[in-house]
């Protein structure tokens, strides 16, 4: 098995002079989850700060797996990581220290697949990281189904809206306004859909 | 807040006096998650085996949540909770030895909201418990936006077929059409698909 490519997103950079005692302490714990994430086998490929250069940044790294680092003040994240991954979704692993119910609902409408409050073990990482990815791969399915579905929809209103034009417009009965659209289509090598949308359209231009 | 309802499932019943020196070690591993739920604030409502006789209670009991401690031997376990949360969605959540991706997927598809691998400190019971929670009703979020889009797909089938035989038989226009089953609906107070079902089957009988 591949090692996973993993980006690291944390909003401490560590510079290893830390005088403040908490930030210290916070520095601390995302260097053992990133030796963690090491020993465990994973490939971190780059630890970015939450910023504007976020989306492009894994657009080029294209890691299968983001692990957010983000302590407390989660919600400025979160909002780079959605837009970063908006286009094409990943497995996001979120560590952090807030466990108040809006954060996590915020997290899970967000896309997270595995949002874990108050670190980890690192020998608990591993598991943890596989039922992420089994987790985000079952959403994933549901998600694609969704939008399949949601197309089909829309794709039959529209044919079914040029269907009952032809039918009056032209007296076909409903067989032969099928025909018709599906005739079009072949010839013009459309999808069924795209046919019946240049009907309404005309329709709509003719008033 | 009120306590959340769990009821726990599980395959071994502690009997006190386990010979087996790793029976032992799995009973002990039970009971310190029992306990681990109650000093959390949780109400364990029961505790049952993976039984035939489990849909039954679970329909009884009506719990918030139910926990599968799995050891493991999931496979069955997870098929009678498929079963006894076919009608009723329900947050689940996994304990279980078993780290293999298929064992992942498969409760992943069974509509797992958290799977744990090799157990959990005690005092991280709780948040894990809470994004179960969330992630439960994020999924039951888009479930119900899944199975309403199929309905509303499934149901524009039955309307457009019906208009299409209206518009054939009776020579209607589409508006009329329409509007002809939306009166067949108001005066028979059905909703708009199950008047066109109607003419659909009687289409259907007089060939």
């Amino acid at each position: 098995m591949k090692h996973l490519r993993i980006v690291v997103v944390n909003t401490i950079i560590l510079a290893g002079d830390e005088d403040d005692e908490a930030l210290r302490a916070q520095a601390e714990r995302a260097r053992a989850l990133r030796i963690g994430l090491l020993e465990a086998g994973y490939d971190i490929v780059a630890s970015l700060p939450p910023d504007m250069y976020l989306p492009e940044r894994i657009a080029q790294l294209q890691p299968d797996m983001i692990i957010v680092d983000a302590e407390s003040d989660a919600r400025d994240v979160l909002e780079h990581i959605v837009i970063a991954t908006r286009d094409e979704r990943r497995p996001i692993v979120m560590f952090t220290e807030s466990d108040d119910t809006e954060s996590m609902e915020a997290a899970m409408a967000a896309g997270v697949s595995a949002y874990i409050v108050a670190g980890l073990q690192s020998d608990r990482i591993k598991p943890v990281l596989q039922v992420a990815l089994a987790r985000f791969k079952r959403e994933q399915k549901l998600l694609d189904e969704l939008s399949d579905t949601k197309s089909k929809l829309a794709e039959r209103k529209i044919i079914e809206r040029a269907k009952g034009l032809l039918m009056e417009r032209q007296r076909f009965s409903e067989e032969q306004a099928f025909q018709k659209l599906r005739s079009m289509a072949m010839s013009k090598n459309l999808k069924l859909s795209e046919v019946a949308q240049r009907i309404i359209d005309v329709e709509d231009l003719l008033g």
